[in-house]
């Protein structure tokens, strides 16, 4: 496919002012840009919606804060097509970070060649940061044991159905925590879930029927009334993981309060610990061969809800946010390289 | 000292309703109790005041709620005056809780002997409970490092005191947090605080003076709004050790509202624990010899707060849960055995 002198684009028109909606987004077309010393030229594949697009536009975060006016950003899978001055060759598949456009000169020390292994989108899915966040979070912080309750929250999205298939796989009870009865079906049909709650109901009374011997984990992916709901029920020693806040990214300012928490902490000697994934980073390379054997043997599987095209990422993400995704939510922008 | 067959007690009158005043206990006397089978009669020398001592009456924690009519639970140190068919001649000095009450027969497989170095106080300040809390909390839980910033809350108190000594001898820069001035002066004059805040103030801005480079580890003995303000200056990676939450003790019902936690465990991956002192048990005698080899060679002080008297107990408990206190406080029921 030959590369385009436009480069569209969606632009971060303002940041909102309350909750996210699709025309805090503009999309535009600016001159497909020439790679600089140290940099590549990528088409962008594959563009990664995450609840982190959301917490970007609220303050500093593991990163600057986003601004009106920049590229809205995210991560991709892209191909080369101008290997600049570096190391790459044209076709070479990279992640990265290319933002919300058809194409972008990166710095080559930021990308991450990939070697395809099956679909693209598993990259961006179990292979990916959500599957590794996944992996690392449950494993190395939450440390199921077999005979384990283990109980995560946005079960059905990228990480959480991830997070209940390795919990599985380990000899744990598996009980998913997701807004909607559709969803939960997918999670004990398809994947294996031993019971599922919706919050939408009566949550404390659901998972009081639901783990009548207590949560040893709970990987939080919300914050928020979920999270108040689960404490009560956690188990002596158990572990909650602390690795998303979904609930409060569209709430304005800092969520105050953590008054309800550390008599639980102590009385039932919990351990309350935040991570991210970034950090295990040299790890990574293992834990994706490790991800793909169980891919490769259906001990795992890849639960995706993709949507077309660039233009449609904005609505996506606001739906995502809402929790419409079903499993990891991706924007196809091209076609896989043949 | 001859046992005398009236044996004057502190009841718990009525569990309070709302704030706990000296009125929800009453004063009266019983006959002295003979030693069942497996039981020796201990009189009280001192007794040990605690915030726990009120969070027994709010619900069920590691214990039964207490209940109105009984003799008020707590820890004491007695002397053994009636051995009974068991292993502890009279004489002997043990630990174990006896409550609110001259004499007790109590099951001997509760007792712990103690052999006395120094005055016997010092068994239930430093090298008592709330010394041990200290010890395992922060050595264990918190692992300060040299030139970490560790802070602590009721820094003044039992446990507070000895943790911002030990930090110290640790080679961390201590920060110490109070509700008065003249308490911070004592640890800053006395026990080699290197910086003091009162929490009564305008605590986000005296934290954020006070610890410029952010907060490593955090022993949390009050929970509520100090918490609040010492979340956001925890350092990344920084530990907060859960062992009290006082500041609760007074609230009914169960607090609420996890909501403003998470964010800041995930985004500083900081790791917030909960202890009990009492599984570190088998440890017990480790410590006890390690805080007393500093006590004897000056690098831990002991800080105590001594109140005459079985009957001043309960006005005593009410000025402690206040915030009265400076280091540890306790009861003399009798006096220490010659």
């Amino acid at each position: 496919m030959a590369v385009t002198t436009t480069n569209r684009r969606v632009v971060l028109d303002r940041l909102p002012d309350g909750a996210l909606s699709a025309d805090c987004f503009r999309s535009d077309a600016a001159p497909t840009p020439e790679p600089g010393p140290g940099e590549a030229l990528c088409r962008t594949i594959l563009l990664s919606l995450d609840p982190a697009n959301r917490a970007w536009m609220r303050g500093r975060t593991y990163r600057d804060q986003l601004r009106a006016g920049d590229v809205m950003a995210g991560y991709t899978l892209s191909e080369v097509v101008d290997p600049g001055d570096g190391p790459y060759p044209a076709g070479t598949i990279v992640a990265g970070e290319a933002g919300w456009q058809e194409y972008a000169a990166l710095p080559v020390a930021g990308l991450q060649p990939v070697v395809p292994r099956g679909p693209l989108s598993h990259h961006m899915s179990v292979l990916g940061i959500t599957g590794l966040t996944a992996y690392f979070g449950l494993l190395d912080v939450g440390r199921p044991q077999a005979g384990d309750t283990v109980a995560v929250s946005a079960a059905a999205g990228a990480t959480g159905n991830v997070v209940g298939q390795l919990a599985k796989a380990a000899g744990a009870r598996v009980v998913g925590i997701s807004g909607a009865d559709a969803k939960n079906r997918v999670l004990e049909e398809q994947l294996g879930f031993d019971v599922t709650v919706n919050h939408r109901g009566n949550l404390r009374a659901a998972l009081k029927e639901a783990c009548p011997e207590g949560i040893d984990v709970y990987f939080d992916n919300v914050g928020g009334a979920v999270l108040d709901a689960v404490l009560p029920r956690m188990a002596e020693r158990g572990r909650i993981v602390c690795c998303g806040t979904v609930s409060q990214y569209e709430q304005p300012g800092m969520p105050a309060g953590a008054v309800g928490v550390p008599s639980l902490v102590i009385t039932r000697r919990l351990r309350m610990e935040g991570f991210i994934v970034l950090d295990y980073a040299d790890r990574f390379a293992a834990a994706e061969a490790d991800l793909a054997a169980r891919l490769a043997d259906g001990a795992l599987r890849a639960l995706e809800d993709v949507v077309d095209g660039l233009d449609a990422a904005p609505a996506a993400l606001v739906g995502m946010l809402a929790g419409e995704n079903v499993g990891k939510r991706l924007v196809r922008v091209a076609e896989d390289p043949a």
